[in-house]
């Protein structure tokens, strides 16, 4: 682990390491830029594409970007919100999901083996439940850096590009409390039906949230706002996503309760979320919303609303494609292709 | 071959085989949709990829569908109608593209690997050019008809998903006069920058494609108008998702040239491409408004305008995801995760 990413042992030195964020590198997308220009396509053609091998170049800090090694890192985590009848599941799915994660039984496992990708599941803080929101913070300091070290920690040398997911009954709920406390709008604006609430449950979830941001108001900064009315896994997310930034990863981001944890970082500095591409919007219905707060574009729009990481992985062979595309295109010369008349 | 697809020889014969097409396998759709419904995540929470499944499934013809063979068809062709300054390309580019593809230099060759699809490359009529249509039909029913079965011919046994792509310097404008026959607007409704024109351009391929129209008005049914204004690589590729149809495999459709292409099939039968999906939606002007008249809702939309076959190749991970999900997911009973409460 590079010793200029030391896992912070207070929220002062966490946010400093969120204010002081490496960036990109200029020199590596200038050399991308001129080289794509030589290459055997009508300049432009292959659209996002050519943005995200430049984005990959940029942040992996070189001209020849590689996306061989995927990771995907499943965060799990229990919610004590779910005490306030926010979810239809119970909250022993998150361990049971987690053993069908080993097992190789669920979504996520399916397509990483599509992707290429290597899959590993962390459960953070051993599964225990966060304490219920409405009544208390979260998570306590020492375990909120605790949750954020995990993630930290999670990330393995060599990765070319990281892909962050989440499996954690309740988890829609602190997400939408986060977005509200962040963004505004309150419960309304932001609770969705997550696993399958109706309509009724809907407008449920949203007074508990607001409930939650009345208990919690003035909670301080957007890493304030993430240990109180966050989890575990959110916790876990933003420090993997943190740490990639400092690692020189660039990262893949799921679906709306990923993006929600990351949303303090896009908040607390204007290109905090640069090294980021957003995977896919989510049918939640707080995502798009999310996504345009936080100024992010999704690669797909496939009315995922599982979660898992599912459309990041999704979204690899995209990464894949414009790197082997950037690297491996023969220029006009190469090719003997006449130019434009 | 099965006997049951003849070459036709003739357009009365071409025709039947537009109107008779097979329908999809019912009984398959219903054993996928039980079976998804048992699977370890929320109904419906894999979105478009639940749908792909299905699809790809009913035109297999099978509850277990398979996206292992995949095959990529590039299909190029060279079009009479450049003489009349509708691109700033030479047409000697689509030799040296075919060229480049051999070699694997450009783009399609590296996301065909990174998909793990093959590629091939069909040169239609030897890249002799079609008739200027601005004042002659592109082919004689001889060469139309022979175009065709050259598509027909292209399909192998043991596909399981069939990407259709092209190359042919002028073809936009090719495709846009299928859009504006078929579908009405005038040229200026369907021509876009194709690869690179300015404004005037633009305006100029407008107006031959309605110097086109005029000429031709009254050409007859869909196959008279893709004979009248289409090209070689056109109506092979419309052969090839014809001949798809009769062979049980599904189809995805790369951008605005391929589309123009198989119009024909879905304006001469209310289902006529069921068995295809619309791979992307292309940054080129028309192909927003020919998904539309189609009914066909895009995979990606990433700002592509490349052909090549480039977004269908970029959507086979999604089918291979799909396919993936459906068939190796455990199911609740078996991964013994608890359901809703």
């Amino acid at each position: 682990m590079p010793s200029r990413l030391p896992i912070p042992q207070d929220m002062a030195a966490l946010r400093a390491l969120c204010r002081d964020l490496p960036t990109a590198d200029s020199a590596a997308g200038s050399a991308i830029a001129a080289h794509d220009s030589q290459l055997t396509k009508p300049p432009g053609s292959l659209g996002r594409l050519e943005e995200l091998a430049l984005w990959a170049g940029q942040w992996q800090r070189t001209g020849r970007p590689r996306a061989e090694r995927v990771d995907i890192i499943v965060f799990a985590g229990n919610h004590g919100v779910t005490a306030q009848g926010v979810t239809p599941w119970p909250s022993d799915v998150t361990r049971q999901m987690v053993e069908n994660f080993r097992t190789g039984g669920a979504a996520i496992n399916q397509i990483a083996r599509v992707a290429g990708a290597r899959l590993r599941v962390v459960e953070v803080e051993d599964l225990r439940p966060t304490a219920d929101f409405t009544h208390a913070p979260a998570m306590d300091e020492a375990t909120f850096l605790r949750a954020v070290a995990t993630g930290m920690r999670a990330l393995q040398p060599g990765t070319d590009l990281l892909c962050v997911g989440e499996m954690g009954i309740g988890n829609t709920t602190a997400a939408a409390a986060m977005c509200a406390a962040l963004f505004g709008g309150g419960g309304a604006r932001w609770a969705g039906r997550g696993t399958g609430l109706d309509d009724a449950g809907v407008r449920h979830k949203a007074a508990v949230i607001d409930r939650a941001l009345a208990h919690h108001a003035g909670a301080g900064d957007p890493l304030e706002i993430l240990r109180h009315v966050g989890g575990h896994e959110l916790a876990a997310i933003f420090g993997a996503v943190l740490a990639a930034r400092y690692r020189d990863i660039p990262v893949l981001v799921d679906g709306f309760i990923c993006t929600a944890a990351v949303a303090p970082l896009g908040v607390m500095a204007p290109d905090g979320l640069a090294h980021a591409r957003l995977a896919h919007c989510s049918a939640e219905g707080g995502h798009a919303h999310l996504a345009a707060e936080l100024g992010l574009t999704p690669l797909l729009d496939l009315g995922l609303r599982l979660g898992e990481g599912s459309g990041a992985g999704l979204a690899v062979g995209l990464v894949r494609a414009a790197v082997a595309c950037l690297c491996g295109m023969a220029t006009f010369a190469q090719a003997q292709v006449s130019g434009r008349e």
